[in-house]
């Protein structure tokens, strides 16, 4: 009888529980209202980044150029404001250059570790194809210099309001064409975070499109590998990613500025529509909270069914890009820390 | 004074934004209730998955041993009534066995891959340490046996409510001692999903600490690492993971159940907190939605820490343990295929 009783109870719970508004059978989730602390599984300096709040221009909508050109020149201001204390602090110098008339900077560690000697990192910034023109596009690849004791050659691409897709993309590759004349891409790798991601990913698919040398490696971090605001973590993880908060603010903008018309998914523009067949090894990274979660975790799959040497990372609580806020948490240290190991297990020496 | 206007804007931006409300700055994220529609960056059966209703059960809070039995026979029954066509549709036998007086099923594919000959899998079923005795726990061998071609065992091992921990860690550690007197450690793995994959864990831990071999690799699928509701992701996908949707419901009172009283931040209990030096190479799994996405990434973290070889990936869009509820998803046959391909790589022929 009496388990008679429990039977028809737990019958009752699944007949009530499924006829509730909440357990909705249209394939929709209606989430409520609901408040989430910063997680206690981090460092405290991770806890901090992730606890901060929403960005304050995340949802910016530039009207004009010239509006666009102000925030672009108050954002570059703020991180360039940043880096002389960083290169001091990890031993980096930048020199600016030009490479097959592309503008770049040359970003070298004090001491090039033994092993790298005559390996050479390509680096694209992020910052939506807008973003971090100039010298402030360079801390990623100071952080890496500065941890990872490779040399680096960072790219300062072109970019809209003035310069539309190709241009950034036209640069870059003039760039790889004209550095591996003279480095063996077995000894190179390149590397970028967010646009600088989808970037690396563009890159290397176009750079086997047109039959030139690949990288040995590449290591795109939590990529815009779609600008089309599809995959599921671009919704379940709005306004809880305090960096990019959502797509439909500046980013969404960004996107169309950049294209210029051009079709989105376009792989040159969005790679996670590429052909990944016969790409290098590669290791990627997102965060639990990363707006950018599915870009991210959608080319490792794509990667793996085309038999490709992937390696995911995916950091705790962690919002877009937030690895490499904070140059002393040490979740910033394990990060290049990865990557290097991730670099030196592939390339050539 | 277009440019200085435009400055002047932007920080009116910052200054308005940073100032509502939703811009906490006491780490709290203040989500608003809204809707989120099943991925289309899945395939069509996963997507019928990923969108079904919350768990029927999820909410179910047996309140004595009876309520909890016909619980679990109802979910138990419910899942030995689909195993007979799964387990002709895939060329699969199991055979009840008693292995060190421990209950076991050997579940044999009708061809073993050649490579596979002298290899030998154990499995620890999943279910909170409550659900799915006997029978019932072989449904995930079965798709191993049948997609990965291997021969395993899968351990019948004794559960509450009549057997709170260490009945089941006990159990799977005599059956661990018996099989490898006749098989060679190395060519051998250990694997489990959700509770079975933290009883992985846990297994290796003891393993280690107690002096016996180690397998020669693992696959922790979203381990139930941690039981004290710690970790970003159980607040971050409650509602939105439509397998366990809380761990406020039946979740939480069976990891009470098992505890017995016993710590729950025991690394027997919660391995996320085990010394994870010297493990063998691992491959983990988990989901954007899992509520136990932070149980995995956490692991996956502590194990690189340790230097230990350990693959993550993350399926796009899936709750709990998804990548293997129907059998004919694409999803499924990739998420056997890789762990196969990994178990490959590792073992000893």
């Amino acid at each position: 009888m009496r388990s008679l009783r429990g039977a028809l109870l737990a019958l009752a719970v699944i007949v009530t529980l499924t006829a509730a508004p909440a357990y909705a059978d249209d394939g929709v989730r209606h989430l409520p209202a609901h408040d989430v602390a910063a997680p206690d599984t981090v460092s405290p300096a991770m806890q901090a980044v992730i606890g901060g709040p929403l960005s304050p221009i995340w949802n910016a909508h530039p009207k004009s150029a010239d509006e666009w050109k102000t925030l672009i020149a108050k954002l570059a201001n703020d991180v360039v404001a940043t880096l002389p204390a960083l290169r001091e602090h990890l031993g980096v110098s930048v020199e600016p250059t030009l490479i097959a008339g592309v503008k770049a900077y040359i970003v070298t560690p004090e001491v090039i570790a033994e092993a790298n000697r005559n390996r050479l990192l390509v680096h694209v910034h992020g910052g939506g194809y807008v973003l971090f023109p100039g010298e402030s596009g360079t801390r990623e690849a100071i952080l890496m210099a500065g941890y990872g004791h490779f040399k680096i050659i960072s790219i300062d691409y072109r970019m809209p309001p003035d310069f539309p897709y190709p241009a950034a993309m036209d640069d870059a590759m003039a760039v790889w064409k004209e550095v591996v004349k003279t480095n063996d891409p077995k000894n190179m790798a390149i590397f970028g975070t967010s646009t600088g991601g989808g970037m690396t990913l563009a890159m290397v698919l176009r750079a086997k499109k047109e039959g030139l040398p690949l990288p040995a490696a590449a290591a795109p971090g939590t990529p815009w590998s779609d600008m089309t605001k599809t995959g599921d973590s671009y919704f379940t993880n709005e306004m809880l990613d305090n960096v990019l908060v959502s797509n439909d603010g500046w980013l969404g903008d960004a996107a169309l500025l950049y294209a210029h018309g051009h079709d989105l998914k376009d792989p040159m523009l969005s790679p996670v529509y590429g052909d990944y067949q016969g790409l290098p090894p590669m290791i990627l990274t997102s965060g639990t909270r990363d707006l950018f979660l599915s870009n991210t975790v959608r080319v490792h799959r794509k990667l793996r069914a085309a038999g490709v040497e992937a390696e995911l990372q995916v950091f705790e609580g962690q919002s877009h890009a937030q690895c490499m806020r904070d140059p002393n948490a040490p979740e910033t240290k394990e990060y290049f820390a990865e990557v290097a190991r991730f670099f030196d297990l592939h390339l050539g020496k």
